[in-house]
């Protein structure tokens, strides 16, 4: 947690009413930080549907690979959450961390191991003592309250420097649902997958397998086209629960991904957009965030390519950092992505400031009006190729001397 | 031209002897930067034989291309090169400009157009004025000498903080040949390819399809294996000429790249590595090199990723930066890197310290030892993948405060 809230906050965090069928509690276990929580407990009284994206790094963390074995199914009881350390690469001691974590939680709770996901984020490579957790679980499940979203977020912060909470309803089955989420991550950010935690809580009633196809496709454009620094953590986990307890107000069932779901999934992307613009605008050192649009690449894909090349370049994160128009670099950036280009077509503008266009400066360049876009908070910046119909978004921030201070001593 | 010289520049520039064949001056033209010089023209008083390999970028700038037009040709006989403007992205400006400065240049030497070299570095988008070229190459092709290698570095220079230079001798068809180069680059630094402009001369007498071959295989573990920031430039050149001159002390003729070139190709490799290493280690705002090998890995190619992966890793760059010994981002940039890896099976080491092994942190981990490896200057990292006999080096630098404030704002 760093020592000054990041200029590109929410000026307010949202209201968070309770979701029914969820309690949560936290606690201090003194992992690797002092005088704040550290560890956050989820607890579900009936079993409640999951579904799960993770990261696609080939060394995952121990929490990743055990909640993978649990996902298959589909039954969540409790999730148990640390921050302060990632239990990644930390081997057999990994494991059995998991193993003791998940065994006092599924006692706390009285449910079984497989009913049980876990999640930590921190340093990669220490050994995680799970009998720091053991003393607290029980404490946890029976004080858990539904009123605590926002503790629940802060609970789980690194070098994030605000809790990032979001809510959201939807019409479903004729009853009307909420969906809950909060989210860290604030460094080792990029696609795919989510790159942070994320845990997203519905009071509907769907089966996992209706939550997985509505995940799976949600975050295509809202947590994986976002980035912090291109890299990707070993740890990124982002679940969503569905309690079930909108049965009880008459919900009707829904047993398949289709229309009748279309309010329900248009209020849940909205608000994984929401919570994975709240990770990029705390990013590390942020000080500005752009939105990268391309347009008219052979493929939605390349497009995105393109947009992320863009994102990711040291150089483009630097120079929006100096509020400089450098547009040169984004050239740079579209040549380097290895996708279809024709230099000659490429057209950019930054805001609504057309800057280059059939290959080079725009004839009515004027520095003054770029460098006014330069100098606001958000700088949207567009591309267009002009060779198809292809099209993404992606987000990033610049890249500022605060990331490097923050990144150059992060273990001590 | 940055105001310090780079820590890690070499403490004395090699002594530049003169190739046979080839002339250089330089002048002061004004393009961007006030009192130094910024063009530099070579000329072969008989034609020399040409390879060359240039940036893979799609937005490639129009000395780039008007280059690619003229290498079949395979004949070069007078080479001219700007820095303060890169000529990238300037449409048809661009190929006005490199078609005017290639008349003057021809004129002045009294050759074909096809038989000019061109290349310009700076910054991207503006247009370049060729005005300012020709008032100055008529003086330029008359008063060039050939002991003027250091003089020729530094004309070329950008946000170098010093001039680099290489120089070799070599054993070929019964005499000793020499190789001089000079190359330019401090940012903009990845493959593929050299990204950067270098040119390296040998008064040898060989073909342009012998040169050609040496020079394409000679990059791949040189120039092609360094990296700054991941970025591409729209402008990388690296042309390789023979004069022929050794002729006339009885070299025998060689027309096929084979073992009688052994001991050619052997310094022609060491003066590439040279100077690439002299690039990265002027990386913009560097304080450390990093050398990063990867062993064990399914290929060499894969192992080549995997390492590259870890070299621009912003999060890897910028604990360096810190002396921080945070091997666990070492195993997130192999997870990253879409190689195939066994986390299990990884071990890195610091230096001649193992830090991991199997799958977690050495049992005999030394926070001090490993930490006594980061306050050094060249720090060696080494990756076993424990897969396969893949196996590649790479080279880059640290991650500073300083790079984000040279980048911050380029162009003003």
């Amino acid at each position: 947690m760093s020592g000054s809230i990041s200029p590109l906050a929410p000026k307010t965090y949202a209201e968070m009413p309770p979701v029914r069928g969820v309690r949560m509690a936290t606690a201090a276990a003194g992992i690797k930080y002092k005088n704040r929580t550290d560890v956050l407990m989820m607890v579900f009284d009936r079993p409640a549907a999951v579904a799960g994206v993770f990261t696609r790094s080939k060394c995952p963390s121990a929490p990743v690979d055990f909640c993978r074995d649990n996902l298959p199914g589909g039954v969540a009881r409790a999730v148990v959450v640390n921050s302060g350390n990632a239990n990644a690469f930390t081997g057999r001691k990994g494991r059995e961390s998991t193993k003791l974590t998940a065994e006092a939680a599924a006692k706390a709770v009285g449910c079984k191991e497989s009913e049980v996901f876990l999640a930590s984020t921190g340093v990669i490579g220490e050994p995680l003592d799970a009998t720091k957790f053991s003393g607290v679980l029980d404490g946890l499940a029976t004080s858990g309250t539904g009123d605590f979203w926002l503790e629940a977020a802060k609970a789980i912060m690194t070098t994030d420097t605000y809790p990032k909470v979001a809510t959201r309803t939807a019409e479903l089955g004729g009853v009307t649902v909420r969906i809950n989420g909060i989210a860290k991550g604030a460094g080792m950010i990029a696609p795919d997958m989510a790159t942070m935690l994320s845990f997203v809580v519905t009071d509907a009633d769907l089966p996992a397998a209706v939550l997985q196809s509505l995940l799976s496709a949600g975050v295509g454009k809202t947590f994986n086209a976002i980035t912090v620094d291109s890299d990707t953590s070993t740890s990124d986990t982002l679940l969503l629960f569905a309690t079930g307890a909108a049965a009880a107000d008459g919900q009707k069932a829904v047993t398949a991904d289709d229309a009748t779901l279309d309010g329900f999934r248009a209020a849940l992307n909205d608000l994984l957009r929401d919570l994975a613009l709240q990770v990029v605008r705390d990013g590390e050192g942020a000080r500005k965030m752009v939105e990268i649009t391309v347009e008219g690449a052979e493929s939605d894909e390349a497009a995105k390519r393109i947009a992320l090349s863009i994102a990711n370049s040291p150089l483009v994160k630097t120079a929006v950092a100096g509020e400089d128009a450098n547009w040169g670099r984004i050239v740079m950036a579209v040549g380097k992505s290895g996708e279809l280009a024709d230099r000659d077509r490429l057209a950019i503008w930054f805001g609504d400031v057309r800057v280059a266009v059939d290959g080079e400066r725009d004839p009515g360049y004027s520095e003054e009006a770029t460098s006014a876009i330069m100098q606001r908070q958000d700088i949207p910046v567009r591309v267009e190729i002009g060779l198809g119909n292809g099209r993404a978004t992606v987000w990033t921030c610049d890249l500022t001397k605060e990331y490097v201070e923050i990144n150059g001593d992060y273990r001590s």
